[in-house]
């Protein structure tokens, strides 16, 4: 059996590998023998390098919302910016600090390069908080100091030890805040490791270390340029070799150039360092910041405290696609939207099995499941744990090879679905099928689809409880819109108003006066076809009394219909209520 | 510097971690030592594992494309299917066979689970293949053992031993065609590894490896459950053990559950694997499959020839998103959207310092810059090998914190750009705006996008070189669409007539007759505002005779937006090329 892969004709000549460029000499290594028993101290670092990284950075209300959310999570290292470099930066510190914003276990760092003017404006956004990391860096690669700095390494060695001493003098300006300092020798991956650990040693004799007032030290992958054993070795090279080592927080922040950034944070943690920045799902510059999501679920997975709250993934998900406006992939470790999704059968069927017998030992332990230890096939974590539910997508019609639920919809009906809608859907229509087996036509999908979500008018029967029978609005333009509604509860008429930002908020009020507490944690809307007297459908994803699940409204008018979804959400979780608990795997 | 990190409240009692569940002892391991100097033998999986990941399984058409850009890419060895489980997957593997599809250096590979009546079919679905790799798997973790097949290890081993004699029986039936053996026992990585090299050792045994008959042993990650090095660690162990090591093909399958399947991937090649089986852009079931395309250009950027041909990454990426029908992410490693774009200011002004440097030593050694070794800040790859560009982002009126190109132009004016056209935008604002610096306003963005864009009314010059007068549109609903233009070329008039499926086609065939070559790599269109009367915006990415650019149209009639935005998109490209080439950095 040869092998008859051919030369692919890529220039391989402009690239030499990185063991030429860089030698990490380690034989002696511990760290592959060594394993994770606890949390890092983590630092967020979304609100800076993340925030650099977007196509829009974030306005000063997703500022906002992602720091509360930091914090909600557990986040105690937070770096909020780089207040010399931007006035929006500088603006948000200030509001923080004089909008008493930042809870008094939560220290804030902001970066700044090492230059006076921006040193002096670092210090000056900082002032009047409790506490703060000043987190000073300068670039320290070969490619660096040849290209852009045009100096040699005792001229980046100035560089940072000028900064450091400005550092300590402007510290005395404001006696008021405890200022911590962090040193990051940039483009660490990109420099020789006896200049790093001589110019990390330098910086540290300035900036003091001692057992209350330790000092990071932060080893960037700037660029991932390596395998990650490669920068695990460089961390226990570095490790042994930084002075004050015990008063040294040794910090990780790689990148995910090779994709392998997971991998060379939790190495180097292992390889002896003791603390992580990253950001949120892998956001941050190019290829994005290690993913802080994915390391945090990691360990839990491995029974260890993450010391962060992941338990609603779902809202930190959604926050942060707000935050960032760049959606989290499909599937993104712990989070995207199809990892706890099983579309094989013998998959499906194991996981069924595997939670037939978790119910089997908790039964005969006499304890809850949740007492028992995880253990179902393809489901290395339970989604339950996450606020997330496992997932099983049925195959329609599947001998086609364009079978797909959503594919009938689109294609027969124009009805296209979200993606999460379309696994909820699969569900059902699993659920419905599941005692006939075999094919289902376009026809019964259709029909299983409004019976599922849309007011079967054919039926003589009222679907469910509530029916939208009139709406009338009205706006002063004062950002204020009341609305009057005539709804159909039951056999009942009531009429009813509200007031929101729009319909949809004001119809949400009216609901709660109806004694249903609904949110809308996603809205969706197409035209169904092109044209003037377009039907229009509206998909809302809701959360109704904690149950979440989405409804679905058709009509000529956008606003109507999403009227009707948020309608179509509140009948189906009133059924949902009224029938027995389904079972695990019909749930979805 | 205290830790204020606290107890999360996740309920870590429920799991227990991987070392405690299963031993790899390997203190005297070699691989971390080890550098990886050549490709692994490639298997790409998409038409197999990846399409049993799908939400829409891919259809016939949508196989036989991602077949063929496999093929082209240079993949030898491709699952195409378990033809014994669905009857589509055995119509594709007979389709390649009958139509004489496969290249004689390419070896189609088929799953089967190891039962009877499933081998059976899966010989009749390679009968005529000139060769093929059947691949035999069976569940071997203790959880699969207990809670799915409830039988011991010895059970487990006859599932094994019994498909790999029938193999070896069916194998007669279809003399004609060289049959190659690949063994799986799924769910290795729950599995102890004492058991996992006896059931190897026994199944090798039955297929009896040969030089010239060498035998795929293939341990997959089915699912990713501890760090990976461990995996690693296991590989080393198992490579050291298994019988007939010389006539083995040592193979690893990585999922990505804990985001480092890539990782794993290249660690377990360093401790001994031949051959690594993965998906494009990491698709595959819940996280995915490890990402070949990851794999094979990290190689590249250490000067090993991945023996892959990624040349052209948005095409590769553009078929596998049609194919897939899930998008690859904007920071997906080498090929998501955001990848080759620097946001950051000092990022920007030390690439444009590394490209200086870069020309300055191609003229100082008198050869062309692609013949000297790639050194740019921040750019680990020089875009341009995998058909990409630099791109660097200019942050407009960015003190407001809402300042984005794409923000005002949607805020103000309704205009939704795709990601790809608001980068492109971004380096037109900054080219026009980098003698000025500072703020630029939103009516400034507006009359620079209608300026680039869209035919400018006001100016009393005719707009680019063509402007579309009228159209007539014809169909019989044939699938054929007579599309007849009247267009201005310079101060000329032409009238010109054009086929296609639909308006768009049929336009690119007017275009031909013209001299323009043009391809239409992607289409978005949006209503401007909602109402019967909304005018709609279409926006296209072409390619031009070589360029790759996009147009923009505006109009009440959707299907003459898209037009009117290939004019402009020509228009262009006509500009471009009638200026001088602009310089690397304004060029985005």
């Amino acid at each position: 059996m040869d092998n008859t892969q051919k030369t692919s004709g890529m220039p391989i000549h402009k690239y030499r590998p990185y063991h030429e460029q860089f030698q990490v000499d380690l034989p002696d290594r511990t760290w592959p023998g060594k394993r994770i028993t606890q949390a890092p101290r983590w630092c967020a670092v979304d609100l800076r390098d993340g925030n650099q990284a977007l196509i829009d950075p974030m306005s000063p209300e997703r500022k906002r919302v992602m720091f509360e959310l930091l914090v909600k999570m557990g986040y105690k290292e937070i770096e909020v910016g780089f207040p010399s470099a931007s006035q929006t930066d500088f603006d948000f510190v200030r509001q923080l600090i004089e909008g008493d914003l930042i809870p008094d276990d939560v220290t804030i760092q902001v970066l700044t390069q090492s230059r006076e003017h921006l040193i002096e404006r670092t210090y000056e956004s900082i002032a009047g908080a409790k506490q703060a990391i000043v987190h000073l860096y300068n670039s320290t690669s070969i490619l660096q100091r040849d290209v852009v700095f045009r100096t040699d390494k005792q001229g980046i060695i100035d560089i940072a030890l000028e900064g450091a001493r400005l550092c300590r003098e402007y510290e005395k300006r404001i006696p008021e805040t405890t200022v911590y300092y962090e040193y990051s020798p940039e483009s660490y991956t990109g420099t020789e490791l006896e200049f790093a650990v001589d110019i990390c040693n330098q910086v540290l004799e300035i900036f003091e270390p001692t057992p209350e007032r330790k000092v990071i030290i932060n080893l960037p992958a700037t660029v991932e340029m390596a395998t990650p054993n490669v920068y695990a070795d460089s961390i226990e090279w570095m490790s042994r070799r930084l002075a004050h080592r015990e008063n040294v927080i040794l910090s990780l922040h790689p990148h995910n150039d090779r994709g392998t950034a997971i991998a060379a944070a939790e190495l180097g943690y292992m390889a002896g360092a003791d603390r992580i920045e990253g950001c949120l799902f892998g956001n941050g510059e190019r290829t994005g910041n290690v993913d802080i999501v994915a390391l945090g679920i990691n360990l839990l997975t491995q029974g260890i405290d993450p010391q962060i709250d992941f338990s609603d993934i779902d809202h930190v998900k959604r926050t942060a696609e707000y935050c960032n406006q760049l959606p989290v992939p499909e599937r993104s470790p712990w989070a995207g939207d199809l990892v706890f999704t099983a579309f094989s059968g013998s998959h499906q069927d194991a996981i069924k099995k595997g939670f037939e017998a978790l119910d089997a030992r908790a039964a005969a332990a006499g304890v809850t499941v949740d007492e028992v230890e995880w253990a179902v096939p393809y489901l290395p974590i339970d989604p339950k744990d996450l606020g997330r539910s496992y997932e099983a997508v049925i195959r329609v019609n599947s001998q086609s090879g364009k079978g797909g639920v959503a594919y009938l919809l689109k294609t027969d009906h124009a009805i296209d679905l979200p993606r999460k809608l379309q696994i909820e859907f699969s569900g059902v229509v699993q659920a419905k099928t599941d005692a006939e087996g075999g094919e289902v036509s376009s026809d019964q999908i259709w029909s299983i689809f409004t019976d599922e979500y849309l007011p079967a008018s054919i039926d003589d029967a009222k679907w469910g409880r509530f029916e939208l029978l009139s709406t009338a609005t009205q706006s002063h333009m004062t950002g204020d819109v009341a609305l009057e509604v005539t709804l159909r509860d039951g056999d009942a008429t009531v009429d009813a108003t509200g007031h929101g930002n729009g319909p949809v908020a004001a119809f949400l009020e009216v609901l709660r006066a109806q004694g249903f507490d609904v949110t809308v944690y996603d809205y969706v809307e197409h035209a169904l076809s092109a044209g003037g007297d377009a039907q229009a459908a509206a998909y809302v994803e809701l959360q109704v009394d904690g149950e979440r699940l989405w409804g679905v409204g058709i009509d000529g008018d956008i606003s109507t219909a999403s009227l009707k979804a948020i309608v179509s959400g509140v009948n189906r979780a009133i059924r949902t209520r009224q029938a027995a608990p389904a079972p695990e795997l019909a749930a979805v």
